[in-house]
């Protein structure tokens, strides 16, 4: 039967209808091809085709080699085409009822690999940990500028879930203002923080630890879920086990233990859905925040096998036929 | 340059980068394929498959026929994979930390036409308008149930907008919850209220009539304009022009000039993008709400040319490549 969940992270509702649910098999999309990519050999994020991006801002390049050459490990380059920009400004505009700020901001590719067909379902281990130094140490050095109010970290992976290129790759979008999703989860976090003087996200993890129905893989230092209030079949949550609000304070010991989180996800993923295109997004406290008693930095996956269609954006519930201990006990069994 | 604006109905913000924009042929995905279709004469919405479906529950049978035969105009059926269904309850439900209700409510599809491949830019305002009247009458008997909090009516066209039938048809959830983006929209209103003593929606209409710049078209009821901040390249929002909260309170003069409006705009999208996929959402008062002072009832209409990616679902913020003035100024030119 129906429910209408509410998600205790953001308010956000969502009803769970396992009556419009199909097998696992139709769930595939045929968007969620992932070879929807260029095959001519012309790929700007491969290694040898340094030149086809803008000069990189970092890369990994063990033993060293020079900057834009090949031979790196992880590489940062400019968005060729960014939705913000350094060159913009942050000045108010006013136009009768309307306002904008202009578009300054910084938006930033991370290439997660010289290999082509890699994902984060194939990469080792060690070249994930590197992915993750290297969002880590960006947003170290973006967050020196007391403009910005937040650093947002996503991928999309495949063409349903928006992505242009199959070379593997993260993106950065630093910007001046903290985006209203995150906002929602803070609002929510802080309330839940001021009842009951626990935050929130320990408290979740702690009840779903012992519960187990909706729990996917965990390791010392990570656990993976499937979040109560799903709004994706498959979706998935990532929570570091101590409690810290800003990814990049995540001490480096734990680095081994997200990579390997990470890939252990994203396989089961691949083998329980045959390779789903799907979102990532690490959220965490805005910059300039002192360490959060209320917020808990995390990973949001989400496998885009269904469309967002009008009840979604016209209500902003989403609908979801998968109920989440569902997929988390075909994600437990699924062997990777 | 890229902006950031804010929109002043619900508080969201939208990047307006134009510096990804394609040419509109560009945007033109080939998901947007409007042909998924069956082709096999199994359509369950066809005029002669009334077995098909549930039992209708509302049918224009002018000249009167039988119930469930041939020789509608527009009919109305339960979804056979309802989201909400009238056989379950709206008891809470807690564990832990986690709440829901009970997925009572009502999804019903309205088929909007006995032919299997018209669409709002090709039916006659005679049929569009007999469309809307049957969303009116739904409205108007589903709101005896004191139970139900809102009634939203959405359409879903094409394959990348979430449809899985080609016949056309919307569909109606009445559920015991104010969904969060009308809430949102609420809200906003309201807080402006207070402060100006006037409707946002009527000065913001006041506004854009008198700027010209992203107006689409407009006759003496209702004016369709791209918004301010639009999230979508073409969106569009059709508002009628003197103030009502709630859709079903229209006054009857008005359908045929609601119908014309429809037709227009959905005829210039097609004219303008080669026949996108879309989705269309009915903004009303919440029921059993007095008339409200500061709510507007409007439609919004999303072409579905770009991927919802991690960016989006991650920060709530959308990356539109498609000013909104460029967008009205081709629509406006849009021959018809």
């Amino acid at each position: 039967m129906q429910e209408l969940r509410q998600d205790p992270v953001t308010g956000r509702r969502v009803i769970i209808a396992p009556g419009r649910a199909l097998r696992p098999s139709d769930f595939r999309d045929p968007d969620t091809r992932p070879d929807f990519a260029d095959k001519s050999g012309s790929c700007p994020f491969c290694e040898g085709s340094e030149g086809l991006t803008p000069p990189e801002i970092l890369a990994l390049r063990p033993p060293p080699s020079p900057a834009n050459s090949p031979s790196w490990l992880v590489r940062v380059v400019p968005n060729k085409y960014p939705a913000l920009s350094p060159e913009g400004d942050i000045e108010r505009k006013t136009e009768g009822i309307f306002e904008s700020i202009g578009g300054w901001g910084t938006h930033e590719v991370i290439i997660e690999s010289p290999g082509h067909d890699q994902t984060f379902a194939t990469m080792t281990e060690g070249q994930i940990g590197r992915v993750f130094q290297t969002f880590r140490s960006r947003i170290l050095d973006l967050k020196k500028d007391p403009r910005l109010q937040y650093i947002l970290i996503f991928k999309n992976h495949g063409y349903a879930a928006g992505a242009t290129l199959r070379h593997p790759h993260s993106q950065l979008l630093a910007m001046p203002v903290v985006p209203s999703e995150v906002s929602r989860e803070l609002q929510w976090a802080e309330s839940y923080f001021k009842l009951k003087e626990h935050c929130l996200f320990c408290d979740m993890l702690q009840q779903e630890v012992a519960a187990g129905t909706r729990m996917i893989d965990r390791n010392e230092d990570f656990v993976a879920l499937a979040p109560y209030a799903s709004r994706f079949p498959f979706e998935a949550r990532i929570l570091p086990r101590k409690h810290e609000s800003a990814f990049e304070n995540m001490p480096a010991a734990s680095l081994e233990n997200l990579a390997r989180s990470v890939k252990r996800l994203m396989a089961k993923l691949d083998s329980a859905l045959a390779l789903p295109a799907s979102n990532l997004v690490i959220h965490t406290a805005p910059l300039g925040e002192a360490p959060l008693d209320y917020y808990h930095w995390h990973i949001e996956v989400m496998p885009r096998l269904s469309k967002i269609g009008g009840f979604e954006l016209g209500s902003g519930i989403y609908i979801n036929p998968m109920p989440p201990e569902e997929a988390a006990r075909r994600l437990r069994k699924a062997v990777v």
